[in-house]
């Protein structure tokens, strides 16, 4: 890095570690630790996520995710309890975050998606609707008159991820048949209810009859992604409509949506994740 | 062991094997082995299982599970493919087995419950209904005329197995809740897509709320269970039923069926496995 970081931002997940090094808006260099962490003094480990973007003279370090509390109850402002921040006891680091949110009923919880969401408003004013957030937990967050009002959680992708390393060999190398999944959503939302049943069928398929790696896949994301829908149906059925995410399993989403005719807008999770980082950060030092 | 074994029985699975030093029906000795088979040789990894229950003289191994072939379509007799064997290559064991059954539509397998319901049959000749085998996977049987005419394999096991491990401390040795589970299942039957949504309700309440681990356990087997109850409903209501399983999981899906007015024998599994064993090898010997 030719440049020193103005502030450097955090998201903080028990799977995967994500900082970039900013300048203003501007990413300077990246850094991702993916597995769990291996040491149980997080500070060590943020130390260590961080260490190449750190010079001599302090810096802010703003985060988002589990490193934090969870904060204040729905309906509320995304960003509505302001940033804590903790002394590390080293000079070079100046550690703040924004608190994660939580539901009273039913009971839900969220730890970054807060901060995705005020990301995708601070670029949106104005904006009200749903906005879904995929991952290994996916998220359906209603948004009104800048505040969220409500949303839901589904573990669709620790299901997804247990049930294609059992049943698709080498299954991130393995693209996704389109026909296939469009036509899984569509069972899916039919019968949400089949879900585990329809699932160990493709495993049969593929035993039995050499079922095709692209079609097995499209059948276990879209059986999965479909019963989501049906579950999640309030919140897509006749909302103005956004997916914050990356890669295929957004496209997937994006899809999945189009199908049933419920156009999304698709808006890059990283990018939404540093404007919510950076809009806390500004809130902090203006 | 004093007395020499006159057959040997194995229920083979990729998590699980078991082994039976038997007389008759009379069981002198057993062996189990928990998790992956730790080499690429089957052979091997048996004559460790069962190397306690040899001598110099050669003995019969009657095998069911994953170690043989798939054999016939349903709708056909649990055994009706008679016994597969193989020359093991050691003087001291005469390997046969039982090879699973397939079905065409919807696509669908089994190895090891065929023995089971061979097993079941074998003590309660004449008996028509529906055979539910709970476990990592569970599969609902139904049996008419001696014969196996359908089949559904649910792999609620698996997902269970996984959401525990994330949700409940210590799950194993957490007793559900009775009053909490009947509920959950309940609430399952009449609303099975919002499964994926309720993990993560129970996950959020155990973090922000405190709830007791014998609640989370409940609403968690209760929300998997009662799922899979609304899917299987075509083959459990009105029907004379029985539940082959063992342990806390086996009294679960009975609680869970008498709920629903839906009451259901409970047969051992171990009992019924080694019964259809002793079934295949009398066939064999005879």
């Amino acid at each position: 890095m030719d440049t020193l970081p103005e502030w450097i931002a955090v998201d903080w997940t028990p799977v995967r570690r994500r900082a970039w090094a900013m300048r203003g808006d501007t990413v300077l260099d990246m850094a991702t630790q993916v597995g769990p962490v291996e040491t149980t003094r997080p500070a060590e480990a943020l130390l260590d996520l961080i260490s190449g973007f750190l010079s001599d003279s302090a810096v802010d370090v703003m985060t988002c995710g589990t490193l934090g509390p969870v904060g204040a109850s729905v309906p509320c402002a995304p960003l509505s309890d302001g940033a804590w921040s903790v002394d590390m006891g080293d000079a070079r680091v100046r550690l703040r975050g924004v608190s994660g949110l939580r539901q009273k009923q039913p009971v839900d919880l969220m730890q970054g998606d807060e901060t995705r969401v005020a990301g995708f408003l601070s670029l949106n004013p104005e904006w009200d609707g749903v906005i879904c957030i995929p991952g290994e937990h996916s998220r359906w967050i209603h948004v009104s008159a800048g505040e969220i009002v409500s949303f839901q959680t589904f573990m669709t992708g620790v299901v997804a991820a247990t049930f294609l390393e059992r049943t698709v060999p080498d299954a991130r190398a393995t693209r996704v048949d389109g026909a296939a999944f469009v036509e899984a959503v569509a069972d899916a939302i039919a019968k949400p209810e089949r879900v585990m049943a329809r699932v160990y069928s493709i495993h049969a398929e593929a035993v039995l009859d050499g079922l095709e790696p692209e079609i097995a896949r499209a059948r276990l994301l879209g059986g999965l992604i479909g019963s989501e829908l049906a579950a999640a149906r309030p919140f897509w059925l006749g909302q103005q409509l956004a997916v914050v995410g990356e890669g295929e399993l957004a496209q997937l989403y994006v899809d999945a949506l189009a199908a049933q005719g419920a156009p999304a807008a698709l808006a890059d999770e990283p990018r939404m994740t540093r404007a919510g980082l950076a809009t806390a950060w500004r809130t902090l030092t203006s």
